[in-house]
Protein backbone atom coordinates (compact mmCIF):
# COMPACT_ATOMS: atom_id res chain seq x y z
CA UNK A 1 0.00 0.00 0.00
CA UNK A 2 1.32 3.52 -1.03
CA UNK A 3 0.23 6.58 -2.69
CA UNK A 4 -1.96 9.34 -0.39
CA UNK A 5 -5.53 7.48 -0.39
CA UNK A 6 -4.01 4.43 1.26
CA UNK A 7 -1.78 6.42 3.86
CA UNK A 8 -4.92 8.86 4.52
CA UNK A 9 -6.62 5.60 5.50
CA UNK A 10 -4.06 3.18 6.81
CA UNK A 11 -5.09 1.70 10.60
CA UNK A 12 -3.29 0.28 13.28
CA UNK A 13 -4.16 -2.26 15.39
CA UNK A 14 -3.88 -1.46 18.82
CA UNK A 15 -5.38 -4.30 20.85
CA UNK A 16 -7.09 -7.56 19.72
CA UNK A 17 -10.78 -5.47 19.15
CA UNK A 18 -9.64 -1.64 18.59
CA UNK A 19 -7.50 -0.22 15.78
CA UNK A 20 -5.86 3.65 15.64
CA UNK A 21 -6.00 5.97 12.72
CA UNK A 22 -5.90 9.79 11.84
CA UNK A 23 -8.27 12.09 9.91
CA UNK A 24 -5.84 13.70 8.13
CA UNK A 25 -5.98 17.01 7.51
CA UNK A 26 -7.93 18.18 3.33
CA UNK A 27 -10.04 15.49 3.31
CA UNK A 28 -12.82 17.73 4.48
CA UNK A 29 -15.77 19.38 3.32
CA UNK A 30 -17.15 22.94 4.97
CA UNK A 31 -14.51 21.91 7.45
CA UNK A 32 -16.13 17.95 7.93
CA UNK A 33 -14.47 14.95 7.26
CA UNK A 34 -16.02 13.32 3.58
CA UNK A 35 -18.45 10.41 4.64
CA UNK A 36 -16.91 7.98 2.31
CA UNK A 37 -13.20 8.62 3.11
CA UNK A 38 -14.40 8.05 7.02
CA UNK A 39 -16.13 4.64 5.67
CA UNK A 40 -12.63 3.62 4.37
CA UNK A 41 -10.61 3.91 7.68
CA UNK A 42 -13.50 1.78 9.21
CA UNK A 43 -13.55 -0.43 6.12
CA UNK A 44 -9.73 -1.07 6.63
CA UNK A 45 -10.21 -2.04 10.25
CA UNK A 46 -12.58 -4.07 9.29
CA UNK A 47 -10.83 -5.84 6.62
CA UNK A 48 -8.19 -6.81 8.90
CA UNK A 49 -10.39 -7.70 11.97
CA UNK A 50 -12.18 -10.15 9.87
CA UNK A 51 -9.23 -11.14 7.75
CA UNK A 52 -10.95 -10.63 4.58
CA UNK A 53 -9.95 -7.96 2.01
CA UNK A 54 -12.74 -6.75 0.42
CA UNK A 55 -15.84 -5.03 1.47
CA UNK A 56 -18.83 -6.87 -0.04
CA UNK A 57 -21.54 -4.94 1.59
CA UNK A 58 -20.80 -1.61 3.66
CA UNK A 59 -23.39 0.41 5.88
CA UNK A 60 -22.53 3.34 7.66
CA UNK A 61 -24.99 5.70 9.87
CA UNK A 62 -23.23 8.87 10.18
CA UNK A 63 -23.11 10.63 13.87
CA UNK A 64 -21.17 13.12 14.28
CA UNK A 65 -18.80 15.33 11.93
CA UNK A 66 -15.15 13.84 11.39
CA UNK A 67 -12.19 16.78 12.20
CA UNK A 68 -8.50 16.47 11.53
CA UNK A 69 -6.96 14.05 14.36
CA UNK A 70 -6.54 11.03 15.69
CA UNK A 71 -9.93 8.69 15.77
CA UNK A 72 -9.74 4.76 17.56
CA UNK A 73 -11.94 1.86 15.70
CA UNK A 74 -13.49 -0.91 17.28
CA UNK A 75 -14.53 -3.72 16.09
CA UNK A 76 -16.43 -6.80 16.89
CA UNK A 77 -16.59 -9.46 14.00
CA UNK A 78 -20.06 -11.21 14.32
CA UNK A 79 -19.90 -14.06 12.12
CA UNK A 80 -17.25 -15.85 10.08
CA UNK A 81 -18.33 -17.69 7.33
CA UNK A 82 -17.24 -19.50 4.55
CA UNK A 83 -17.79 -16.98 1.76
CA UNK A 84 -18.89 -13.73 3.91
CA UNK A 85 -17.71 -12.47 7.55
CA UNK A 86 -19.84 -10.14 8.99
CA UNK A 87 -18.45 -7.15 12.10
CA UNK A 88 -19.80 -3.97 13.60
CA UNK A 89 -17.34 -1.07 14.14
CA UNK A 90 -17.95 2.43 15.20
CA UNK A 91 -14.91 5.40 15.07
CA UNK A 92 -14.94 7.52 18.04
CA UNK A 93 -12.88 10.68 18.67
CA UNK A 94 -12.21 11.64 22.17
CA UNK A 95 -14.70 8.76 22.94
CA UNK A 96 -17.71 10.37 20.91
CA UNK A 97 -19.18 8.52 18.32
CA UNK A 98 -18.58 9.60 14.80
CA UNK A 99 -19.53 7.01 12.17
CA UNK A 100 -21.03 3.45 13.23
CA UNK A 101 -20.63 0.97 10.66
CA UNK A 102 -22.06 -2.79 9.42
CA UNK A 103 -20.17 -4.81 7.04
CA UNK A 104 -19.82 -8.25 5.40
CA UNK A 105 -16.54 -8.88 3.94
CA UNK A 106 -15.15 -11.27 1.71
CA UNK A 107 -12.57 -11.87 -1.19
CA UNK A 108 -13.16 -10.79 -4.51
CA UNK A 109 -10.04 -12.19 -6.05
CA UNK A 110 -12.40 -14.07 -8.16
CA UNK A 111 -15.57 -13.82 -9.03
CA UNK A 112 -18.26 -15.17 -11.01
CA UNK A 113 -19.26 -14.20 -14.79
CA UNK A 114 -21.84 -11.58 -15.07
CA UNK A 115 -25.27 -12.66 -16.03
CA UNK A 116 -27.88 -9.78 -16.23
CA UNK A 117 -26.69 -5.99 -16.75
CA UNK A 118 -29.37 -4.14 -17.23
CA UNK A 119 -27.59 -0.88 -18.20
CA UNK A 120 -23.98 0.90 -19.01
CA UNK A 121 -21.66 3.27 -17.72
CA UNK A 122 -23.13 6.75 -18.37
CA UNK A 123 -22.20 8.68 -21.36
CA UNK A 124 -19.64 11.41 -20.38
CA UNK A 125 -17.28 13.88 -22.54
CA UNK A 126 -13.79 12.67 -22.56
CA UNK A 127 -12.58 14.12 -18.87
CA UNK A 128 -10.69 17.45 -20.62
CA UNK A 129 -14.26 18.36 -22.12
CA UNK A 130 -15.14 17.70 -18.19
CA UNK A 131 -15.57 20.11 -15.35
CA UNK A 132 -12.44 19.05 -13.12
CA UNK A 133 -13.64 20.69 -9.86
CA UNK A 134 -11.03 22.49 -8.36
CA UNK A 135 -10.50 22.29 -4.25
CA UNK A 136 -10.85 25.94 -2.59
CA UNK A 137 -10.87 27.15 0.98
CA UNK A 138 -14.77 26.94 1.01
CA UNK A 139 -16.30 25.85 -2.04
CA UNK A 140 -15.87 23.48 -4.08
CA UNK A 141 -13.83 21.94 -0.79
CA UNK A 142 -10.63 20.86 -0.17
CA UNK A 143 -11.90 17.16 -0.67
CA UNK A 144 -11.92 18.06 -4.31
CA UNK A 145 -7.98 18.32 -3.84
CA UNK A 146 -7.60 14.13 -2.75
CA UNK A 147 -9.57 13.18 -5.37
CA UNK A 148 -9.65 13.69 -9.63
CA UNK A 149 -13.11 14.34 -9.89
CA UNK A 150 -14.24 15.47 -14.11
CA UNK A 151 -17.98 16.06 -13.98
CA UNK A 152 -20.27 16.01 -17.19
CA UNK A 153 -20.42 19.99 -18.09
CA UNK A 154 -24.71 19.47 -17.93
CA UNK A 155 -24.13 18.12 -13.99
CA UNK A 156 -22.23 21.43 -12.39
CA UNK A 157 -24.76 23.88 -13.69
CA UNK A 158 -25.25 24.58 -9.77
CA UNK A 159 -21.30 26.12 -9.89
CA UNK A 160 -22.88 28.91 -12.11
CA UNK A 161 -26.51 28.84 -10.38
CA UNK A 162 -27.88 27.60 -13.52
CA UNK A 163 -29.38 24.27 -12.10
CA UNK A 164 -30.27 21.94 -14.87
CA UNK A 165 -33.39 20.92 -12.50
CA UNK A 166 -32.51 16.94 -13.11
CA UNK A 167 -31.36 15.02 -10.05
CA UNK A 168 -28.46 13.87 -11.81
CA UNK A 169 -24.84 13.99 -11.27
CA UNK A 170 -22.38 11.35 -13.37
CA UNK A 171 -18.12 11.97 -14.00
CA UNK A 172 -15.13 10.25 -13.66
CA UNK A 173 -13.56 9.11 -10.99
CA UNK A 174 -9.96 8.71 -10.18
CA UNK A 175 -7.01 8.89 -7.56
CA UNK A 176 -4.54 11.11 -8.20
CA UNK A 177 -0.87 10.41 -9.23
CA UNK A 178 -1.43 6.84 -10.28
CA UNK A 179 -2.61 5.34 -7.36
CA UNK A 180 -4.84 2.18 -7.99
CA UNK A 181 -8.72 2.28 -6.56
CA UNK A 182 -8.70 -0.61 -4.81
CA UNK A 183 -12.59 -1.84 -3.10
CA UNK A 184 -12.01 0.01 -0.09
CA UNK A 185 -11.14 3.09 -2.38
CA UNK A 186 -14.56 2.52 -3.83
CA UNK A 187 -16.41 3.04 -0.94
CA UNK A 188 -15.28 6.44 -1.18
CA UNK A 189 -15.52 7.06 -4.47
CA UNK A 190 -19.09 6.34 -4.47
CA UNK A 191 -19.73 9.31 -1.70
CA UNK A 192 -17.05 11.90 -3.57
CA UNK A 193 -19.43 13.55 -5.92
CA UNK A 194 -21.06 16.64 -5.51
CA UNK A 195 -25.08 15.43 -4.11
CA UNK A 196 -27.48 15.58 -7.15
CA UNK A 197 -29.96 17.91 -5.07
CA UNK A 198 -27.11 20.74 -5.99
CA UNK A 199 -29.14 20.46 -9.11
CA UNK A 200 -32.52 20.74 -7.58
CA UNK A 201 -34.03 24.11 -7.02
CA UNK A 202 -33.11 23.86 -2.71
CA UNK A 203 -30.27 25.93 -1.22
CA UNK A 204 -26.59 24.33 -2.30
CA UNK A 205 -25.68 23.60 1.00
CA UNK A 206 -24.64 20.71 3.47
CA UNK A 207 -26.61 17.82 2.62
CA UNK A 208 -25.81 15.49 5.79
CA UNK A 209 -25.76 11.94 5.06
CA UNK A 210 -27.50 9.66 7.39
CA UNK A 211 -27.01 6.38 5.89
CA UNK A 212 -24.62 5.00 3.08
CA UNK A 213 -24.69 1.64 2.05
CA UNK A 214 -22.56 -0.11 -0.92
CA UNK A 215 -22.31 -3.31 -2.76
CA UNK A 216 -19.17 -4.40 -3.90
CA UNK A 217 -19.30 -6.87 -7.04
CA UNK A 218 -16.11 -7.03 -8.33
CA UNK A 219 -12.02 -5.02 -7.82
CA UNK A 220 -12.36 -2.56 -10.91
CA UNK A 221 -9.48 -2.23 -13.38
CA UNK A 222 -7.16 -0.29 -13.24
CA UNK A 223 -7.68 3.21 -15.24
CA UNK A 224 -10.73 6.12 -14.59
CA UNK A 225 -13.78 5.24 -13.34
CA UNK A 226 -17.21 6.39 -14.66
CA UNK A 227 -19.69 7.01 -11.82
CA UNK A 228 -23.85 8.10 -12.24
CA UNK A 229 -25.74 9.36 -9.03
CA UNK A 230 -29.32 10.01 -9.25
CA UNK A 231 -32.30 10.67 -6.83
CA UNK A 232 -35.97 9.67 -7.44
CA UNK A 233 -37.53 10.81 -3.96
CA UNK A 234 -37.52 14.02 -2.11
CA UNK A 235 -39.99 13.08 0.49
CA UNK A 236 -40.44 13.24 4.34
CA UNK A 237 -37.33 15.40 4.58
CA UNK A 238 -34.98 12.83 3.03
CA UNK A 239 -33.90 11.94 -0.13
CA UNK A 240 -32.20 8.79 -1.47
CA UNK A 241 -29.17 8.69 -3.69
CA UNK A 242 -28.34 5.98 -5.80
CA UNK A 243 -24.97 5.61 -7.15
CA UNK A 244 -23.41 3.25 -9.55
CA UNK A 245 -19.45 2.34 -10.79
CA UNK A 246 -18.19 1.36 -14.12
CA UNK A 247 -14.71 0.43 -14.42
CA UNK A 248 -12.19 1.32 -17.40
CA UNK A 249 -13.35 -2.21 -19.24
CA UNK A 250 -16.97 -1.13 -18.88
CA UNK A 251 -17.64 -3.62 -16.18
CA UNK A 252 -20.18 -2.62 -13.39
CA UNK A 253 -18.21 -2.95 -10.00
CA UNK A 254 -20.26 -1.52 -7.38
CA UNK A 255 -23.51 0.16 -6.57
CA UNK A 256 -24.61 2.16 -3.55
CA UNK A 257 -27.67 3.99 -2.29
CA UNK A 258 -27.67 6.80 0.42
CA UNK A 259 -30.15 8.48 2.49
CA UNK A 260 -29.57 12.03 2.72
CA UNK A 261 -31.08 15.00 4.60
CA UNK A 262 -32.53 17.82 2.76
CA UNK A 263 -29.80 20.68 2.91
CA UNK A 264 -30.96 23.86 4.54
CA UNK A 265 -29.88 27.64 3.78
CA UNK B 1 -51.14 -3.28 19.61
CA UNK B 2 -53.09 -6.05 18.71
CA UNK B 3 -53.27 -8.34 15.53
CA UNK B 4 -51.42 -11.66 14.55
CA UNK B 5 -48.34 -9.40 13.36
CA UNK B 6 -47.96 -7.22 16.20
CA UNK B 7 -47.98 -10.17 18.46
CA UNK B 8 -45.66 -12.15 16.14
CA UNK B 9 -43.16 -9.63 16.82
CA UNK B 10 -43.67 -8.45 20.58
CA UNK B 11 -40.63 -8.04 22.75
CA UNK B 12 -40.10 -7.71 25.91
CA UNK B 13 -37.30 -6.13 27.94
CA UNK B 14 -35.35 -7.99 29.90
CA UNK B 15 -32.35 -5.67 31.12
CA UNK B 16 -31.17 -2.73 30.30
CA UNK B 17 -29.74 -3.56 27.01
CA UNK B 18 -31.68 -6.95 26.30
CA UNK B 19 -35.13 -7.73 25.02
CA UNK B 20 -36.49 -11.51 24.57
CA UNK B 21 -38.64 -12.24 21.85
CA UNK B 22 -40.27 -15.40 20.36
CA UNK B 23 -39.77 -16.58 16.50
CA UNK B 24 -43.57 -18.11 15.93
CA UNK B 25 -43.75 -21.07 14.00
CA UNK B 26 -45.37 -20.39 10.18
CA UNK B 27 -43.27 -17.28 10.01
CA UNK B 28 -41.01 -19.21 7.57
CA UNK B 29 -39.70 -20.08 3.89
CA UNK B 30 -38.26 -23.51 3.00
CA UNK B 31 -38.14 -23.76 7.15
CA UNK B 32 -36.36 -20.76 8.08
CA UNK B 33 -38.00 -17.49 9.52
CA UNK B 34 -38.57 -14.61 6.70
CA UNK B 35 -36.04 -12.07 7.01
CA UNK B 36 -38.36 -8.94 6.86
CA UNK B 37 -40.27 -10.86 9.82
CA UNK B 38 -36.83 -10.98 12.14
CA UNK B 39 -35.69 -7.37 11.24
CA UNK B 40 -39.42 -6.34 12.80
CA UNK B 41 -38.81 -8.14 15.80
CA UNK B 42 -35.14 -6.00 16.21
CA UNK B 43 -36.90 -3.13 15.31
CA UNK B 44 -39.38 -3.01 18.08
CA UNK B 45 -36.70 -3.98 20.95
CA UNK B 46 -34.72 -0.61 18.70
CA UNK B 47 -37.80 1.53 19.19
CA UNK B 48 -37.90 1.05 22.93
CA UNK B 49 -34.21 1.19 22.73
CA UNK B 50 -34.13 4.94 21.96
CA UNK B 51 -37.34 6.04 22.22
CA UNK B 52 -38.49 6.67 19.07
CA UNK B 53 -41.30 4.69 17.34
CA UNK B 54 -40.26 4.70 13.57
CA UNK B 55 -37.46 3.38 11.78
CA UNK B 56 -35.85 5.68 9.26
CA UNK B 57 -33.27 3.66 7.79
CA UNK B 58 -32.66 0.05 9.00
CA UNK B 59 -29.97 -2.45 7.95
CA UNK B 60 -29.90 -5.91 8.67
CA UNK B 61 -27.13 -8.41 7.81
CA UNK B 62 -28.13 -12.10 7.88
CA UNK B 63 -26.17 -14.74 9.39
CA UNK B 64 -27.65 -18.16 10.26
CA UNK B 65 -31.19 -18.59 10.11
CA UNK B 66 -34.17 -18.58 12.40
CA UNK B 67 -36.05 -21.37 13.84
CA UNK B 68 -38.88 -20.74 15.78
CA UNK B 69 -38.42 -20.48 20.12
CA UNK B 70 -37.16 -18.02 22.21
CA UNK B 71 -34.25 -15.37 21.09
CA UNK B 72 -32.54 -12.14 22.39
CA UNK B 73 -31.93 -9.15 21.57
CA UNK B 74 -29.09 -7.18 22.46
CA UNK B 75 -29.38 -3.42 21.82
CA UNK B 76 -26.51 -0.43 21.81
CA UNK B 77 -28.01 2.66 21.68
CA UNK B 78 -24.79 4.62 19.43
CA UNK B 79 -26.40 8.22 19.74
CA UNK B 80 -29.68 10.08 20.43
CA UNK B 81 -29.32 12.92 18.57
CA UNK B 82 -32.59 15.33 18.50
CA UNK B 83 -34.10 14.05 15.23
CA UNK B 84 -32.90 10.59 14.96
CA UNK B 85 -31.58 8.23 17.03
CA UNK B 86 -28.98 5.34 16.37
CA UNK B 87 -28.87 1.92 17.36
CA UNK B 88 -27.06 -1.64 16.43
CA UNK B 89 -28.54 -4.99 17.84
CA UNK B 90 -27.80 -8.92 17.26
CA UNK B 91 -30.67 -10.83 17.52
CA UNK B 92 -29.10 -14.41 19.09
CA UNK B 93 -30.75 -17.75 19.43
CA UNK B 94 -28.88 -20.00 22.36
CA UNK B 95 -26.15 -17.57 22.01
CA UNK B 96 -25.49 -17.80 18.43
CA UNK B 97 -25.79 -14.57 16.11
CA UNK B 98 -28.85 -14.61 13.83
CA UNK B 99 -28.69 -11.30 12.49
CA UNK B 100 -27.17 -7.91 13.08
CA UNK B 101 -29.19 -4.91 12.56
CA UNK B 102 -27.96 -1.42 12.13
CA UNK B 103 -30.81 1.91 12.80
CA UNK B 104 -31.31 5.53 12.63
CA UNK B 105 -34.89 5.85 14.80
CA UNK B 106 -36.88 8.72 14.34
CA UNK B 107 -40.95 9.61 14.84
CA UNK B 108 -42.72 10.64 11.43
CA UNK B 109 -45.74 11.44 12.93
CA UNK B 110 -45.73 14.84 11.14
CA UNK B 111 -43.24 14.62 7.94
CA UNK B 112 -42.12 17.08 5.62
CA UNK B 113 -44.32 18.12 2.16
CA UNK B 114 -43.25 15.93 -0.69
CA UNK B 115 -40.82 17.90 -3.15
CA UNK B 116 -39.99 15.03 -5.77
CA UNK B 117 -41.62 11.94 -6.31
CA UNK B 118 -40.28 10.35 -10.01
CA UNK B 119 -42.49 7.68 -9.96
CA UNK B 120 -45.51 6.05 -9.43
CA UNK B 121 -46.84 2.75 -7.84
CA UNK B 122 -47.03 -0.46 -9.58
CA UNK B 123 -49.79 -0.33 -12.25
CA UNK B 124 -51.73 -3.51 -11.11
CA UNK B 125 -55.18 -5.37 -11.66
CA UNK B 126 -57.38 -5.42 -8.13
CA UNK B 127 -56.57 -7.65 -5.71
CA UNK B 128 -58.66 -10.53 -6.76
CA UNK B 129 -57.60 -10.60 -10.36
CA UNK B 130 -53.69 -11.05 -9.35
CA UNK B 131 -52.30 -14.10 -8.20
CA UNK B 132 -52.92 -14.60 -4.45
CA UNK B 133 -50.07 -17.10 -3.02
CA UNK B 134 -51.88 -19.53 -0.55
CA UNK B 135 -49.41 -21.36 1.79
CA UNK B 136 -47.96 -25.03 0.85
CA UNK B 137 -45.83 -27.13 3.61
CA UNK B 138 -43.02 -26.01 0.81
CA UNK B 139 -44.10 -23.70 -2.07
CA UNK B 140 -45.37 -21.72 -1.67
CA UNK B 141 -44.10 -21.12 1.89
CA UNK B 142 -45.86 -21.53 5.21
CA UNK B 143 -45.14 -17.63 5.64
CA UNK B 144 -47.87 -16.57 3.30
CA UNK B 145 -50.36 -17.41 5.15
CA UNK B 146 -49.12 -14.84 7.65
CA UNK B 147 -49.58 -12.21 5.34
CA UNK B 148 -51.89 -11.15 2.39
CA UNK B 149 -49.75 -11.03 -0.97
CA UNK B 150 -51.57 -10.80 -4.17
CA UNK B 151 -48.90 -11.02 -7.12
CA UNK B 152 -49.24 -9.31 -10.14
CA UNK B 153 -50.30 -12.21 -12.97
CA UNK B 154 -47.39 -11.65 -15.07
CA UNK B 155 -44.95 -11.54 -12.46
CA UNK B 156 -45.24 -15.03 -10.76
CA UNK B 157 -44.51 -16.97 -14.49
CA UNK B 158 -42.45 -19.24 -12.33
CA UNK B 159 -45.38 -21.27 -10.62
CA UNK B 160 -46.17 -22.25 -13.58
CA UNK B 161 -43.17 -22.63 -15.07
CA UNK B 162 -42.94 -19.45 -17.77
CA UNK B 163 -41.00 -17.40 -16.47
CA UNK B 164 -41.32 -13.73 -17.52
CA UNK B 165 -37.57 -12.83 -18.11
CA UNK B 166 -38.08 -9.50 -16.58
CA UNK B 167 -36.72 -9.22 -13.13
CA UNK B 168 -40.01 -7.78 -11.55
CA UNK B 169 -42.69 -8.59 -9.22
CA UNK B 170 -45.32 -5.77 -8.14
CA UNK B 171 -48.28 -6.64 -6.27
CA UNK B 172 -50.60 -5.85 -3.02
CA UNK B 173 -49.82 -6.37 0.24
CA UNK B 174 -51.70 -5.96 3.53
CA UNK B 175 -51.66 -7.83 6.85
CA UNK B 176 -54.73 -10.67 7.43
CA UNK B 177 -57.89 -9.70 9.44
CA UNK B 178 -57.47 -5.63 8.95
CA UNK B 179 -54.52 -5.45 11.31
CA UNK B 180 -52.80 -1.78 10.47
CA UNK B 181 -49.41 -1.75 9.06
CA UNK B 182 -47.36 0.34 10.86
CA UNK B 183 -44.00 1.28 10.06
CA UNK B 184 -42.38 -1.60 11.35
CA UNK B 185 -44.14 -3.86 9.72
CA UNK B 186 -43.59 -2.05 6.19
CA UNK B 187 -39.88 -3.81 7.16
CA UNK B 188 -41.80 -6.97 6.85
CA UNK B 189 -43.75 -6.14 3.78
CA UNK B 190 -40.19 -5.24 1.62
CA UNK B 191 -38.74 -8.81 2.15
CA UNK B 192 -42.64 -10.57 2.04
CA UNK B 193 -42.34 -10.89 -1.91
CA UNK B 194 -40.76 -13.94 -3.91
CA UNK B 195 -37.62 -13.12 -5.30
CA UNK B 196 -36.96 -11.16 -8.52
CA UNK B 197 -34.84 -13.66 -9.64
CA UNK B 198 -37.38 -16.55 -9.81
CA UNK B 199 -38.22 -14.70 -13.37
CA UNK B 200 -34.90 -15.26 -14.90
CA UNK B 201 -33.27 -18.48 -16.16
CA UNK B 202 -32.02 -19.49 -13.22
CA UNK B 203 -32.95 -22.59 -10.28
CA UNK B 204 -36.31 -21.39 -8.25
CA UNK B 205 -34.56 -22.60 -4.88
CA UNK B 206 -33.55 -20.49 -1.39
CA UNK B 207 -32.17 -17.03 -2.12
CA UNK B 208 -30.21 -16.49 0.76
CA UNK B 209 -30.48 -12.47 1.61
CA UNK B 210 -26.92 -11.12 2.49
CA UNK B 211 -28.09 -7.62 3.41
CA UNK B 212 -30.76 -5.67 3.57
CA UNK B 213 -31.55 -2.11 4.15
CA UNK B 214 -34.97 -0.16 4.37
CA UNK B 215 -35.82 3.64 4.31
CA UNK B 216 -39.10 4.45 5.72
CA UNK B 217 -40.22 8.19 4.39
CA UNK B 218 -43.90 8.14 6.18
CA UNK B 219 -46.70 6.43 7.44
CA UNK B 220 -48.42 4.54 5.74
CA UNK B 221 -52.18 5.27 5.15
CA UNK B 222 -54.60 2.66 6.14
CA UNK B 223 -55.71 0.18 3.31
CA UNK B 224 -54.04 -1.69 0.92
CA UNK B 225 -49.85 -0.99 -0.22
CA UNK B 226 -48.56 -1.25 -3.72
CA UNK B 227 -45.37 -3.09 -4.16
CA UNK B 228 -42.67 -3.75 -6.63
CA UNK B 229 -39.80 -4.91 -6.71
CA UNK B 230 -36.56 -4.66 -9.41
CA UNK B 231 -33.60 -6.23 -10.36
CA UNK B 232 -30.92 -4.80 -12.75
CA UNK B 233 -27.52 -6.43 -12.06
CA UNK B 234 -26.70 -10.17 -11.05
CA UNK B 235 -23.27 -10.31 -11.02
CA UNK B 236 -20.09 -11.55 -8.95
CA UNK B 237 -22.54 -14.00 -7.81
CA UNK B 238 -24.64 -11.72 -6.07
CA UNK B 239 -27.97 -9.74 -7.27
CA UNK B 240 -29.33 -6.29 -5.90
CA UNK B 241 -33.62 -6.09 -5.26
CA UNK B 242 -34.87 -2.74 -5.13
CA UNK B 243 -38.22 -2.09 -3.64
CA UNK B 244 -40.73 0.32 -3.18
CA UNK B 245 -44.23 0.85 -1.05
CA UNK B 246 -47.04 3.26 -1.98
CA UNK B 247 -50.07 3.81 0.09
CA UNK B 248 -53.68 3.07 -0.26
CA UNK B 249 -53.27 7.24 -0.95
CA UNK B 250 -50.55 6.59 -3.85
CA UNK B 251 -48.27 7.68 -1.25
CA UNK B 252 -44.35 6.59 -1.98
CA UNK B 253 -43.85 5.59 2.21
CA UNK B 254 -41.18 3.29 1.81
CA UNK B 255 -37.67 2.05 -0.41
CA UNK B 256 -35.55 -0.58 0.09
CA UNK B 257 -32.53 -2.88 -1.34
CA UNK B 258 -31.19 -5.80 -0.90
CA UNK B 259 -28.29 -7.71 -1.86
CA UNK B 260 -28.60 -11.40 -2.17
CA UNK B 261 -26.72 -14.50 -3.32
CA UNK B 262 -27.51 -16.57 -6.54
CA UNK B 263 -29.93 -18.98 -5.74
CA UNK B 264 -28.32 -22.81 -6.42
CA UNK B 265 -30.41 -25.84 -7.42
Amino acid sequence: MDGQFASATAVVRHDETSWRATIEPGWDIASNANGGYLIAIAARAMAEATGRPDPVTVTAHFLSPGKPGPIDIDVEVIKEGRRLANASAVIRANGKALVSVLGSFGDLTEVEDDLLVDGSPPDLPPPDECVFLRPTETFPPPFMGKVDLFVHPDDVGFVRAERSGELKVAGWFRLPEGESVDTVALLCALDAFPPTIFNADLPVAWTPTVELTTHVRARPAPGWLRCRFTTRFITGGFLEEDGEVWDSTGRFVAQSRQLALIPRA
